[in-house]
């Protein structure tokens, strides 16, 4: 096992994480990173070498993205390339074990928190489905619908038609139906004996002093938020999937999500030997940032922080003019003569998620950065990379029928055999 | 409502449930009563008057008792006139809401903690069986293996196990399987959605300070032990038994059980009306005193405190006589001329638990009283009535097989229509 390995009860020192006043307590000078809040001071956003030293993880260097292009044969997708997916733990482990023909899955999941996904949304999606591809391998996708009643203000039949609702938008991604399973944790738990039997495995062995140091749980917390963890930890064992690992419990497996969900499996990687299971690994991505700039991620529940998958063009026009923060001069002269920032330039930001060729976007950052490309230009750039992507999901969202949805979160074999 | 209603956060002030120091904390002059504990310091067991004054419940008192003759029609168990169910909760409002034709369903309960069941376990069974009959109404019964793997040294597997095996001790107590759901919580969570709605919704609405103050749990307690007291709540909600009662959530629940486990059933009632459903009514019975005195109640993991449904005729002479604490005189010159004293005497104890002819019982009381009835002729009597029904147990027990269990624990409509 590569990477420093959560200890039960005993943090790693520079993990901030233990204390008694909620999940967003933090030192000054420290970014907040976990699954409720994301912020930082700094423009550039968090900074995520601290990040990797913090959490105990490892950086994705270039080593582990020149083998993973070697292992798989497939160019390295470009979050790889430019450190979107940056930090990881035992992906080496799982390249190793791939090599010698050993097969692993994929988890990776989603709180249903309104009918309304943003852009940021996709990130994990549009690379675990590049991942599934360039691998070949099953996929169970978590909506956590039940969190969010536990979490929001919400009834549970509304958290549950979010999830179908949100998972028309994630099968949109092109997920290929006999290798992808997503359900709703209301409906798996109520149907899947070997589901419940893991998350009651996973509470024996995890305290209330453990998730408090972990989540910054207090006791005015509701017992159901106190055992969820349990819950978004359960998928990481192949046991949890009867009907696609036909009961097997070695089947390794990969989760590709936003650093701020590590949390949740520092956890699952200190249960998982005590219950016999194999310890997930994962790769980590950085936050998609707010329009506002890279202070904090984009929030659905801040509409103007967000360019939701439901915009019209003209919305993402008008929302990237207007609110996309600049890293641009004040004045024409001054931009001009100094050049922009696409340090902190949201725009540039957003380009290096969506704009897939290199040379490209090379470019704009050094047009911008010389002056020669001014702020209203960029944005114009990424209102036109937007506006056909977006277009695009409409598009395949709305042949997304109900049946379809329907066929994805049946629970049933995949087209794998274990 | 009746009786004084628990309120969150807020228990009654001469409840000292409030505590941090695990559930057997107590003022040193009251007894110990809770899920886990049951304890005095009395050779007459616990006082059950204070008990109700402390719980907040209420006697069942002699118009009580004629009020269940009255409207059941029937001679009511000797356990209701002999006060071995000797407190309620709303027992009355069940009673009026059943004159006017609307029905309720009862709900127990068992922890499989082993395959052993001792003589005490049948108490509540044993009066569930006369109240379905009497009111011909429909009864589940929850086997809450997930419970003992939370609490004690088991695998899941062991737990399971041990809920199948203690639900055929249970069939062989009578129930019409037409009329009777069993179930284990390991199964029935992972193969019914409503039940786990349920439990996440009595999650959303109960707080970590309010089980640390109801149940003693410890920041040191697993996650699973602090949400589990939702998963013994969600049967007393007729929406969670959706193949019995159609979906309706206004079907009343009466729960017979003994007294240390209201504690669950009080958080029960605190929460249900704050998630839209009925408070369950409850009836409490007192505790089966250990073979050594009622100072504690029999314990299956203390084999020489019990008379389990598996000794022989032998092994039960044998515990009579050598473990029965004894309310009688030293000598037998003594005895005759002081007489015993009934109150303390474990076996005459047991005679009000399994003689049922009143006149009997009244007179084995009268002779050991007044020294003409010596220890071991009462003793001889108890064992002469334990035996035969010990043994027709083991015959009903024997003819339960496989096929009887399963038709018993699987999810179905049972014969009534609601």
């Amino acid at each position: 096992m590569t990477g420093k390995d959560y200890k039960a009860g005993c943090p790693p020192s520079e993990n901030d994480f233990v204390h008694d006043n909620g999940p967003a307590a933090n030192t000054a000078d420290e970014d907040t990173v976990n699954p409720w809040n994301v912020s930082t001071t700094s423009a550039k956003g968090v900074d995520y070498d601290k990040l990797i030293v913090r959490f105990g993880s490892n950086k994705i260097d270039k080593e582990l993205v020149d083998r993973i292009e070697c292992v798989s044969g497939q160019k390295p997708h470009h979050f790889l390339r430019r450190g979107i997916f940056f930090s990881h733990r035992d992906m080496h482990q799982v390249l190793d074990a791939y090599e010698k023909q050993k097969s692993f899955y994929l988890y990776t999941g989603r709180g249903p928190s309104s009918e309304a996904m943003h852009v940021g949304h996709l990130i994990p999606f549009i690379f675990t489905k590049w991942l599934q591809d360039v691998f070949d391998i099953p996929l169970v996708i978590q909506m956590t619908d039940d969190e969010k009643y536990l979490w929001k203000d919400l009834t549970l039949e509304d958290c549950h038609r979010f999830a179908v609702e949100n998972a028309k938008d994630i099968i949109a991604c092109g997920f290929d139906v006999n290798k992808t399973f997503i359900f709703s944790d209301l409906d798996y738990m109520g149907s899947s004996l070997e589901f419940y039997r893991n998350v009651v495995k996973i509470q024996k062995h995890v305290t209330f002093n453990q998730v408090k140091g972990i989540f910054g749980f207090t006791d005015s917390d509701c017992i159901g938020k106190i055992s969820f963890p349990a819950i978004q930890a359960a998928p990481s064992f192949s046991s949890s999937f009867p009907q696609i690992f036909r009961g097997r419990k070695d089947v390794q497996c990969l989760i590709p999500c936003a650093i701020d969900q590590d949390p949740y499996f520092r956890m699952t990687r200190d249960v998982a030997p005590r219950i016999g299971h194999l310890k997930p690994a994962l790769l980590h991505s950085t936050f998609f940032p707010a329009l506002q700039g890279a202070q904090t991620k984009m929030s659905a529940s801040e509409p103007n922080s967000s360019i939701f998958l439901t915009d019209t063009p003209k919305q993402v026009k008008n929302k990237v003019n207007k609110y996309a923060f600049s890293g641009g001069k004040d004045t024409v002269e001054e931009h001009r003569k100094y050049g922009g920032n696409p340090d902190v330039d949201v725009s540039f930001m957003y380009l290096t998620f969506f704009l897939e060729d290199d040379e490209k976007l090379e470019k704009i950052r050094q047009d911008y950065a010389s002056g020669n490309l001014l702020t209203g230009e960029l944005k114009k750039i990424l209102i036109e990379t937007l506006q056909p992507m977006i277009a695009e999901h409409q598009e395949k969202r709305k042949k997304v029928t109900d049946e379809t949805v329907k066929q994805f979160m049946t629970p049933r074999p995949l087209k794998f055999n274990f």
